[in-house]
Order: structure tokens, then C-alpha cells, then sequence
């Protein structure tokens, strides 16, 4: 096993570096003086990076292709005001060479230990034939295998490996949480649309190389239309399911995005939908806004302008000063003012 | 067999009449002046009428029940400037003495007529396997029985039994006439979305008396999540249907309202799917306009104003004037105007 | 103690009554055969009700004024499909013959105990200008008797007397949830901006008799504006309430309504201004949803349509239903479905 | 005559080419070694592409202008992945060395049979002052002449040589299909809408070089309001056109665009104007999806994201696979799945 | 000449009143008891009113028709918390014995002296073309004599004879304010879109009895387009009138409603335009704001809710309290507040 | 004092130049054949500049830093289509050695003039209390200050120092003559609107280097929060405020901007609200027309695109057409067209 080496978003910007990373893009372009040069994107789980081979380009080409593992060595340029990083040395990687989970953004949690969580979860559904199907749901092959690794969203929230699944388990505590405060909720159906709102995802993200890409399925009819059809499937193979119950889970589905023009088919009409639908847009915007705050360099109070969100985030008071005393005590108390 | 009488919207305005119609609402008020008085709701295919028994409202009123068909006899007064019917002897009549397709507004073709014209579509489907799916959701037995009598919506457009049938054929009509215009489009598929697009209506309104309502199942989630169900349980029974061409059928369906915020899960993303969308919705409009022109007072050259529209319709000029030449020449060409 | 009597919302539809209510227009009007007769609306706690007397109407119209609680003794009868009742005998009553309580709308919690639980609220706020502020604004003796009694809304949720605490209380509890499922959310903020973010509402809605009205301030400023000067009144007594911790406090409150088109000025920027956005917009809807199922007459499986939410709402499955087996497991599971 | 040599849509990657070609900018700039060098934009009727001249500037610069059609011979190199052309000879042709209709992109069919088949429609126009109106407008020489050339858009459809005309016939093509389909729509009507709504655009857009620009009053004032123009001049010139015919007209022009913030003066309200404004909306959409999916590079599955529609548009299961048996199915059956 | 009598909108609310009033409507009914009675209603400038004729209706009812002027005697009663006028007597008037200015609500002004104040502002264009086509079009005969009754609107702002010269004279006043403040602006630009933006009013709403109603063509064409055709026909009149100038005049025009969604068909683009469209929504409001406050009674401090505005107007502190020394000082200063 | 030299918007583009001008920005970057250069961004008053060091740049670098004035002689080049300054010396200026006002756009008029004119004014409010009030405001130091110097906004309109009071005197111009023109709005109530509306813009935007930069506050909450503050702050000193009128005073802030979508809290619900509200739109749009014509290329008869007018605004006939004669009598009648 090599060692990694520094990960893109923390490159030393002088002296000579040696890391592991992944081959984004590659191409031989003209020199304006004649002769070409050879271009490259690399990335690693934390960041891209832009790459140029000024000697030898054309032999240097041959010895990789995208989406190899190389081992490179060169320096950082600054250009256009972005980071270069000026190859020296370049050769590909075995697998054994690598981890290769250092080579896309995956989720903290381990998959296995989240998608026992999941299962614990359906354990306490109280309704029978409800609990009956989301235990043949989860334990299909092939959403079980997808829902380990599959992002929440391209870009918006929960935009890594395994994305999806905490998505959910964040909603099935979220889920036990609202139905302590206003108990006439009920727990089982708020549990059933946690795990079925988004999983017609599996199917519209696909792995695509070290990321993720629609699937012309996902681009065609999205993942209401696919949730739908896993419920049916899995629905019609149980032998009394209730047409009401479906149609009530059906209701869930189609109605989460909360509004016909952010993608409901329905408004919420069952207490459980509005809180499904209103629980869903909190944990997206809080994945979203810690990650976006996390993300911003530090010294900036501000995060860049969020086109999604039509606004820039604050990352609180203080973050650029670091004498002033009602900032400590801000400090003492863990939080951005108090 | 009874004479029928004049139907509502034909009322003679004065004198004695006597006609059937069925009763939609029945309830003892009381007068101002003390005792009570029998108010009544009749209608028949052609539209509805107050009614009043000021004579013995209680012994009225145990002869007969909601949704009875009655033999009525009474004089037309203006109430309110709108008018009732002041009734002076009732009976129930049985089922043999009246045609039930006097009571309720349906379409102008024979149902078993139009039935066969659609399988007649369905059989120059080229595509074998998608002609195979067209032939069984056809023949399936619930879909059949329900195509035959179910109206396209509640108000809008085609709003009488047969109207989606009708509106099924019309667009079927339609996407030959386009295919020969446009020889890109791919027929098989048009005549596919003409019959899948809406084909949940026949599980999202059903009979209620004379008339037609919501089901639950249609409310919470409405014609399009039960068309995807038509058509997934439908391909799951065909051993090898392939997936590619559900994903398109799925496509036309979730898109077919066009935009978002009426009611699409997806845009349209291929020529069929526009074409498809922009010919519903020209059939709708037709239908509902030439209705709506009908509908109104001859001598009114605007319809009232019609919210889904928000607008008024023009009848053309000339309609309230007779002895103009140009309106004449008008008439000559057989047009609104010319 | 006079006996209250029925409550409207549940008076017998036959037989004489006896009961005690608000009287809240009082109108002599002429009838059509010549004199006057009074027009009466009588309301409780639970509903309004239309009255009239058509015996001796000027004496009995001299014995009583708008807004008196009186004792009244009639029938009902129903009239254009609504109730009304006819007034045989009608008296005023002294404040000591009736519970006042019995005549509007309250929570169901004791006031006094929801201001204590308030109180503790304030108490575990950790930082401590913010604290101090919290303590000084809600002993404010002005803010605190109006925060006992005054609605969150004139209608759409928690309308009722109370109701503006029994929101922030839950909204509290709802933070102290929340900050446990987030950790990095900050609770003193939170719970700041639970108090903080509708308290303008205890100068923007003002008792009316026993209804509330808006304020000639709440229509020309609304809460938001009346919120950010008692902030600024009670921060400015502070010697040294830090510019910063203010700042938050009325990005806070100007951005809780999420969106510019919804009344904020900002829209959430920290992640406790979106946290706080999004849970009062669920309790909000948690409240007027259950209120709404609550009073749709039993036997209705919808709602009538509600305009501010543009749908019905669907109370469940089996509503109007008692035999079905699928019900009964319904109901031993407690939920709307399952 | 000069052979035209290849198009730019398919110049070869590699090699000496030779082609002819438009100049649409030259400019000689200094390069960062210190002296300048010449940079072109070539372009016909298939696309545009930079070119470069490093040898001499100056004096190349003198032997040609902007809008020139030139002989150049040179190579393909990739900058910023961008193909450019550097020039190593280049010459300005003489107008007898091309062919005009090389250099801008036009209807497949001939302008002077296209307008003869308009006039087949304007003599099909039964009501005589219609028939002589549109006889006399397609007739006046400044019409006509630019009718025959004239885009019908600057981007969105239609956007070449004649494409004005192509859709006009395509639209009275169409007004024939739907007359027949639905008999109760007035065909004059129709036919008049096709020719007259769009045609204010021989006013909007001009010739500027080989392309077209938007004209100082089609800025100003948009080719509605041109339309209304040439109807008002023609119609006035008529001595006893009625005024009634002429508001229909008028009404077809200003509704045509069917809402007012797609800009409609006023909603369509006759059934004609539905028809028209829907049937213009379903050809405008044919041309363009055809020609985006056409413009896609095979192997492709969608093309790329299309901000006026917002969204990617599917060009068929399969594309992507060479020589697929499924593909080869595709095109026996004609279209994009079947 | 009889006298008026009192105007509707201050009749007194007991004893027997004698008044002159226009007949809007007059209907038999029939009444519960039998036979039948004659419902008409008054208006006259000020305001309108139902009224009931019980004895001798049929005789009483031919005596005179809709549209009539009519002395009429009787007492008020409130029906429905609405007053209706109880008829003891009623005859027609002879046009000798009324004034029938006392019988339709219009400008303050004399219309004689606000057109010789119109051509005023014509006689200050210095550009001569521009000022010779204004001579033509407010000396046109239809149009001067439309042009001092026309109102500005059906409803919203100056909806009274002589509104429309009235609003025309308030924007030249206002355009020759704008210039001195902003001297770059084209007075003269300015002046003529005061006269031309609205123009086509003079044919969108025309006289129907004592009110006035929109024509056909204002139904389906609107001002803006006879607005556009009165230019057209004037300017096209004129030997040399320069089409830079007529496309200035018509881009006032079609822009003065400021964005396709309120009607314009370019937004504006020249600062003439922008003044013009801001200067017109001001002019509008500000009459719509006064009007609507005058017309709340007094003792109410909001005007009801105006769903074209949607909100309440605020009519000022103080207004609720009679006699308050806040109030004589508020006049003293001549204002709402101060 | 050194002679500035050229202005950047009117750099000769040959030859030697020498001027003085701001260092924006200064960064050294590395050559692609090695070694580093000093790229710069120069800006005064009147534009920004790209500019390079090739020769020495790190020794040049030392010499100065970002903010600094510095002297600098070079010549002009192309690069990509925009000029940039290569630089043959720079030196550091000493603060006696130019005129700081150079540097940064500022309004026309001197800051104490119109600081002046703002005190007459206030001067002018007839109502004794209101007058004091803002007589307190506007000579708080801190306000004063900053009113001097403070734009109106940072981009959109008065973007310049001294432009927000430039804009509040131009209100208070057109207050004027709005109460001559509409004599029932109170003139003292509308000075003040145009003096407290935009207040907050004090806080909103700060000096930074010679721009001005959003401040935390501003970015948190705004201007209308800002300026409830500075109303709240003084009001509550003065020690017998009408609370009525202070309510009058936060509608018209709450309120200017007159719609909730467009940043209000309320509607203008008083004849000065929206008196307030129109006319600040129409002086916004004023500047910002009119600047945007002057910055516009001579010979262009469009702006560009301007997106947050998403238009062009159109200069006038002729502008392309140099010494045309139309063009001269444009100039003599003072106009676009005329």
C-alpha cells in the first residue's frame, strides 16, 4: 500500500509534492510555440485539480488512461488564479496500491452498521403488513446494494456515498422525535415514508467512475415515478396488502416535494405527509447548510453566493477576528453568537 | 314506457308541465309562517331545477327518495331571478317507465361503438410487444367496463359519461393526422400516450347516482400515480417487456401536463411526449369551448366568465343582431365571422 | 352559577333549550307583512349561531346590549340549510351567574402554567446577556399578560386564547429536540428565536370583546416590525448587550417567514434562522391540521376544502366505516391507516 | 467556380484542409512575445470556427474584409478544447468562385415554390374581402420579397433562410388537418391566422451580412405591433372591408402568443384563436426539437441542457450503442423506441 | 324642472322621501303568497338602490321602462342589512324636468374647458410633425367628442365621464413637473405619450345607458391595439411623417403598462417610456386611493379590503374619534396624521 | 500636486502614457516558460484597467501595496478583446501628491451643499414634533457623517459616494411638487418618508478602500431594519412622541419598497405610502436610465443587455449616424427623438 500523500484540499502550495489520485480527464493540446503538452484533471475524495506534463507528453500519455490511480509527483503554480499542479513524475497504480475510498466523498458512517440501523427501524413499525413490506423492500438485493452507496442528490444535499441511507436514518430519528411531541402522529407511516420517499433514487444515480450520474431512467422519469414502481413491485408480490395502505403509502410518495412546482404530484393531505414533507426539507437544508458553512474558507464570514438557495450563508460573527473578547465567550458557549 | 317531457334546460315558462327527472336533494324546511314546506333538487341530462312542495310537504315527501326517478307536475316562477318549480303532484316512477340516459349527460356516440374503434387503434400498432401491452390493459375486464362510461374530468372538458373514451379518440384521431404531418413522429407511441396518458381516470372518478365524484384513491393520488399502476401491473404479467420502452411509456405519462406546476413530474424530453402534451391540450380546449359557446343564451355574444379560463369567449359577431348584410354573408360561409 | 347549557356546537335539533351565550349583534329589522323582528347572533366557545324574535321585538331588544352574556331559551329551526334559532324568552345575566371561559376559544392549558414553563425556558439559556434579555422581556408586565391570553394568528393556526404561548412552548421543546438531533445547531439561539420571533403578535392582535381584532399598529406594521422594537427597547436598557447578539436576534426575526414573498426582510442565513423558519412553519401546520380534522363533522372522509392550504385535507381511511376488519386493526394500532 | 471544400461541421481533425468560408471578425492582436498576430471567425452555413494567422499579419490583414467570402488552407489545432484553424495561406474570392447559399443556413425547400404554395392557400379562402385582403398583403413586393427569406425567429425555431415561410405553410397545412378533424372551426379563419400572426417579423429581423439581426423597431416595438401595421395599411386601402372581419384579424394577431406574459395583448377567445395560438406553439416546438437532437453528436443519448426549455431533450434508447440489434429494430419501425 | 330630491347616497332612513332616479332594472316576480310583485332598481350619480312596488304592480309596471327617468315617492326599509326603497308612488319624467348630469357619476370639471386645456398642452409640442398629428387627432372629431365623456377605466381609477381627460390632463401637468425635474427628458416625448397611451379607450368602453360597457373590440382587442390603429390612421394621413417618430409614439404605447405581465408588449426602453409608465400607475393610484377613502363611512378608520389592491386603505388616526382635539389639529396642517 | 493624467475610460490606445491611479489588486504569478510576472488592477474614478509587469516584478512588487495611488507609465494592449496596461515604471504617491476624489465615482454636487439643502428641508415640516425628530436624525453625528458619503446602493441605482443624499434630495424635490400637484397628500409626511426611507443604508453599505462593501449588519438584515432602528432610537429620546405618528413613520419604511416580493413588510395603505413608494421607483429608475445611456459606447444605439432591467434601453435614432442632420435637430428641440 503507497502512501496517500496530501489530499487536494490541503496541498502545501511550495515545494516538491508526491500524492495519489485519481485521473479525471486527460488530453494532448498544442503548444502556441509548437508541439503539444499533455492536460489533466485529477481528484481525490476531498477536491479536483488541474494538471499540466511539459516533457515527454506523448510517451507520459500512453502509460494511463482516465480514471486510473496514479501515483504523481510535481509542484503547485498558480494560474489564472487557480492552483496548477506541474507533473514531474506520473505512473498508474494497482489496486492493492490504494484505498480506494480515499478517492470519493462518501458518507462518515460505516454502510453495514447504517443499514442495520435501517432494519432496527423497520423492526419497530407496529403494523404488520406494513413492517412485512419494508422488510422485503429493504432486504431485495438490489435496493439493499444501491442504498449502501447511493448519494441523496447530485448536488444539492447528502451529495456522497452513502447520502441516501443517512438521509433516511436521520429521518426515522427525526420521525420518532415528532411523534413524542405531537403524539397523534402516526409513528409507523411516518417510518414507511423516511424509507420510501427518495428510493426510487437508487435507481436514477448510478456510479460513474469515482462518481455518481443520472441514469436515463433517473432523467426520464425521476425518482417518484421509480419509488412508485419499487412500492407496486413489491406490493403486488404480498399476497393480502391492502389497497388502502398502498394507496396511502402512494400518497406519501407523490407528495413529499410538498408543492406541484417543486415536483408533488399531490399536496400533503394526511397529517404524516405534511410532517414528511416539512422533515425531508429541514434535514436536506441542514446537511446542505453545515456543509456549505464547513466548505467556506476560514477567515470568510460569509459562504460564496448559493445560487440553490439565492442567498450567501453566515458563518457567524468573529470567524475573522480573533482577539475580541465577546468572541471567546461566544467560543466558551460552542456556538456562532451565544 | 312514460313521455320523458321537456327536458330542464327547455322549460316552457308558463303554464302547467309535467316531466320525469331525478331527484338530487330532498329536505323539509321550515316556512317563516310556521309548518313546513318539501324543498326539492331535480335534474336530467340536459341540467337541474329548484324545487318546491308548499301541499302537504310531509306525506310528499315519504313517497319517494333521493336519486328516485319521479313523474313531476308544477308551474316555472322566478325566484331570485333564478327559476323554481312549484310542484303540484309527484310519484315515483319504476325503472320501466323511463330511459335512464334521459337523466345524465353522456356522449353523443355510442359507447360499445367507440370501444371498438379504440381496439381498432390498438391493432395498427406496429410494434408488437407494445401493441400486446395496448391489447391487454384494453381487454382487461375492470379497465374496459370502466372506459365505457368514464367522463375525462369533472368540469372542465369532456365532463359526461363517455367523455374519456371520446377524448381518448379524438387524440388517437389526431395523432394520425400528425404523423402525417410530421413523419419523424413515431405513431406507435402517440397512439400509445393517446390511450395510457389519462387512463387513470378510470379509477379516479366513478359513478355517484346520475352523476360522478372523486374516489378516494383519485384524490390522494390522483390519474397520473394510477395510470403508472395500470401500466406497471400490466408489463409485469408480459414476460419480456422490455424496459427501455415502459421508461418511455412511463415518460409519456409523468409528462404529459407539460409543466411542473400543472401537474408533470417531468417535462417532456422527446418529440412524441411534446407532441403528445400540446394535443391534449388543443382537444380539451376544443371540446371545452365549443361547450361553453353552446352553452350560453342565444343573443349573448360573450360567454360569462369562465375562471379556469379566466376569460369570456366570443360567440361572433352577429349573434345578437339578425338583418345585418355582412352578418349574412357571415352565415353564407358557415363561420364565426366569414 | 347559572347553568351553562349545550354548547352551540352541539345543541339538539329538536325539543325547547335553555343556554347561555354571548350575544354579538343584536338588529331590529322589518318584516316583509309589516313591523320588526330581531335579529340576534349568539356565539360560545364553541361556535355562533344565528336567533331571532318574533314576539314583542322592541321590548325585548331594550332589555339586553351586544357583547352582554345572556341566558335564552328557544328552538331551532333550520333555514337556507343553516340553524337558527327561535328565541322564546332571552334575559341578560349578572358576571357572577356565568364562567366566562365558557365564551371564547382558549388553550387548554392553564395560562399560568404555560408562562412558568416559559419562565424555565428563559432559565436554561446558557449565555447570559441573552438570558437577562429573555428574563427582562418576558417579566416585561405589558408583554407578559398579553402573551396569556393572545392568539398566535386571527385564523389560521393556534387561533384561540393562548395560543401565542402554546406555539412558542412548543417550539421550545421542539429546539431542545432538534438541538439534540443536531448537535452543532445552537439551543440558546434557537430557543431565543422561538420567543423572540412572533412576540410583535401581543401588539398586532388585541381583545375585541371576547374575540381578538387586529390593531390599527398590526395592519399598518404587522408583528415582525412590533417584534424588532421590543427587541430594541428592552436591548437598549441593557448596558452592554453586545451589537453582534442583537444583530442575530433580528436576523432572526426578520427572516422567520423564509421566504420575501411570505413577509421576511432576509431570508434565513444561519443555520438556527433556517432550523427556526422550518419548525414553526410545522408546528403551525401540525395545529391547524389536527383543528381542521377535529371539525369536520364525523363520517366525512375529506375536509371541506381549505383555501389558505388549496386542498382537503383526508382524515383517513374508515372514517365512514365500521365494519371493515382492515379498520379495526386500523384503529387497535391508534392511527390513520395503519 | 471554386470547389467549397468541407463544411465546418465536419472538417477533418487532422491534415492540411483547404475550404471556403465567410470572415465574420478580424482583428490583429499583439501577442504577449511582442509583436501581433491576425485572429479570424470563419463560418458557413453549418457553424463558425476561430482561425489564427501567425505569419505576416499586417499584410494578410490588407487582403480581405469582414463579410468577405475567402479560399484558406490550414490545420486544426484544440485550444481550451476548442477546435481553431491556423491559416498558412488564405485569399478573397470572387462572388462567380461560390455559391451563396454555402455561407447562411436556409430552408430545405425553394423560396419561390414555397410562396407559390402560399398563394394555393390564400386562393382555398372562401369569404371574398378575407381571400382579397391576403391576396393583396402576400402580394405587395415588400412583403413578398422578404417573406421569402425572412427567419421566423432569431434562436428559439425557425431560425434560418425562409424559415418564416415554413412555418406558415406548415401552420396552414395543419389549419386544413384539424378543420377536418374538428368541422365546426372556421378554415378562412385559420388559414388568415397562419399567414397573418407572424408576420410583422419581415419587419423585426433583417439581413445584416449572412445573418439576420432584430431590427431598431422590431426592438422597439415587436413584430405584433408590425403586424397590426400591415393589416391596418392594407385594410384601409380596401374600400369596404368590414370592420367586424378586421377585429377578428386583430384579435388572431395580439392573442396569437396565448398569455400576456408570453406576450399576448389578450387571452385567445375565439375557438379559432385557441387553435391557432396552440397549433403555432406545437410546429414552433416540432422544428426545434428535431433540429436540437439532429445538432447532438451521435452517440449522445440527450442533448445538451436547453436553458429556453429548460431542460435536456432524449434522443432515443440505443444512440449510444453501435450497432445494436435493438437500433436496427428502431429504424425498421421508424422511430426513436419502437 | 322637478326638484332632484335627495341622492341615494343620503337618503335619509325614515319618513316618506320623494326623489328623481334613472330605472336600472324592473322585473315582475312572483310572490310566496301569490301573485305577483315589481322589483326595480334606482340609480343615480351617487349611488344605487333596490325598490319594491306591492300594490298594483302590473298597472304600475307599464307606466314606464328601463333606462327611464322617474320621480319616485315611498319610504326605506332594511332587508337583509341592505336598504330597499318600498314604492307608494312612481311616474316618468319628461328630459324638461331633470338634469341629466344628476344621473351618471362624472369628472368635476367642465369638459369644454378640459379639452380647450388639452389643446394647450398640444400647442407647447415644439417638434411640428409631432404637434401637427396631435392638432389632427384631438381635433378629429369622434375622438374629441369621445374623448370628454370617455372614462379612464370600468372600475379601478377615474371611472367616471370626462375620467379619461381628466387622467390625460393630470399626466401633462405631471410630464411638465417630471421635465423641470429632470431636465433631460423630451417634453414633448412626454405630452404625446400623455395623449396617445390611452387613447383607444375612446373605443374600448362606450356609452350603455347611463354607464358605460365594453365594446366588442375593447373585449377582444383592447386599447393598446386601437390605440395603435388611431396612430396609424392619423399618421399615415400625414405626407411626411418621419417612421423613426412613429415608432417612438408607438413604443410609448405598447410599453406604457411597464411588463408583460400587465398588459405591455415591450417593456419600456427609452426614459421617456419609463416616466411615462411610472408617471401613469402614479396618476392611477393616486385617484383610486383618494375616491376609495371618500367613499368609506366615516367612523371607519380602514376602507374595506379592495381585492384589486389587496389590502385595506388606512384613512388616517383619529377618524373614529368625533370631536378628538387630535383631530382639529390634523386639519389644521391639512394632513392624515399630522 | 502630480498631474492625474488620463482618465481610464479615456486612455489613448497608443503610445506612452503616464497616470496616476489605485492598485486594486497585485499579485505575482508564474510565466508558463518560467519565472514570475506582477499582474495589477489600476482603477480611478472613472473605470479599472487589467495591468503587467514583465520586467524585475519582484523588486517592482516591494514597492508599494493593494490601496495605494501610485504613479505608473506604460503603453495599452489587446488581449482577448480587452485592454490591458504594460507597465515600464510605478512609484508610490505620496497623499499631497493627488486629489483623493480622483479615485472614486462621487455625485456631482458638493456633500455640504446638499447637506445643507437636506437641513432646509426638514426645516420646511410644518408639524412641530415631526420637524424636531428629524432635525435630531439628521444632525446625529454618526448619520451625518455617513449620509455625506454613503450610495444609494451598490450597484442598481446612485451607486456613488454622496448618492444616497442625492437621491433623498430629489425626493424631497418631487414631494414638493407632487403636493402642488395633488394638494390632498401631506407634504410633511412625504419629506419624511423621503428622508427616513432609505436611512439604513447608512449601516448597509461601509467604505472599503475606495469602494463601499456590504456590512454584517447590512447583509443580515437589511436597510428597512436598520432604519427602524435609527427611528426607534431617536423617537424613543424624545420624550413625548406621538405613538400614532411614529407608527405613520415605520409604515412608510416598512412599506417603500411596495411589494412583500420586492422587500416590503406591508403595502402602502396611505396616500404618502404609495406616493413614497412610486416615487422612489421612478427616481431609481432615472439615475440608473440615464447612467446607463451615458456609459453606453457612442455609436451604439442599445445598451447591452442590462439583467436587472432584463432589457437593452434604446439611445435614439441617429446616435449611429455621426453629424446626420436629423440628428442636429434632435440636439436643437433637446431630445431622444424629437
Amino acid at each position: 500500500m503507497e502512501n496517500k500523500g496530501p489530499f487536494i484540499n490541503e496541498l502545501p502550495q511550495s515545494g516538491e509534492i508526491t500524492l495519489l489520485a485519481i485521473v479525471l480527464e486527460k488530453q494532448l493540446r498544442p503548444k502556441r510555440s509548437g508541439g503539444v503538452f499533455l492536460a489533466l484533471r485529477f481528484a481525490d475524495r476531498s477536491g479536483e485539480l488541474d494538471g499540466k506534463v511539459w516533457e515527454n507528453p506523448e510517451t507520459v500519455s500512453r502509460a494511463f488512461e482516465r480514471d486510473d490511480i496514479v501515483k504523481v509527483r510535481g509542484t503547485v503554480e498558480v494560474y489564472n488564479e487557480k492552483p496548477q499542479f506541474i507533473v514531474s513524475r506520473i505512473r498508474r497504480c494497482d489496486p492493492k496500491e490504494y484505498n480506494a475510498t480515499d478517492f470519493y466523498p462518501s458518507s462518515a458512517r460505516d454502510p453495514e452498521e447504517m443499514f442495520g440501523e435501517l432494519h432496527g427501524f423497520v423492526a419497530i413499525v407496529g403494523l404488520a403488513p406494513l413492517r412485512e413490506l419494508l422488510v422485503n423492500i429493504v432486504s431485495d438485493p438490489a435496493i439493499g446494494a444501491a442504498l449502501k452507496f447511493t448519494p441523496a442528490a447530485m448536488k444539492i444535499h447528502h451529495a456522497f456515498r452513502g447520502g441516501l441511507i443517512e438521509h433516511v436514518l436521520s429521518l426515522c430519528n427525526l420521525s420518532v422525535a415528532l411523534c413524542a411531541h405531537y403524539p397523534r402522529l402516526n409513528r409507523d407511516l411516518l417510518i414507511a415514508g423516511a424509507i420510501l420517499h427518495d428510493l426510487g433514487k437508487v435507481e436514477t444515480l448510478a456510479p460513474s467512475g469515482v462518481r455518481f450520474a443520472y441514469t436515463i431512467r433517473g432523467q426520464l422519469i425521476e425518482h417518484v415515478t421509480l419509488g412508485l414502481e419499487i412500492l407496486e413491485r413489491h406490493s403486488s408480490r404480498m399476497s393480502e396488502f391492502s389497497i388502502e395502505l398502498k394507496t396511502v403509502l402512494q400518497h406519501l410518495i407523490v407528495s413529499h416535494h410538498g408543492d406541484l412546482d417543486k415536483g408533488a404530484l399531490r399536496r400533503p393531505m394526511l397529517p404524516e405527509a405534511f410532517a414528511l414533507s416539512l422533515m425531508d426539507l429541514l434535514d436536506a437544508r441542514m446537511e446542505q447548510v453545515f456543509r456549505l458553512i464547513d466548505s467556506t474558507p476560514c477567515g470568510d464570514e460569509f459562504t460564496p453566493y448559493i445560487p440553490s438557495l439565492e442567498r450567501q450563508l453566515f458563518r457567524g460573527f468573529g470567524v475573522a477576528q480573533t482577539e475580541a473578547p465577546a468572541i471567546s465567550e461566544v467560543e466558551r458557549t460552542g456556538g456562532v453568537v451565544a
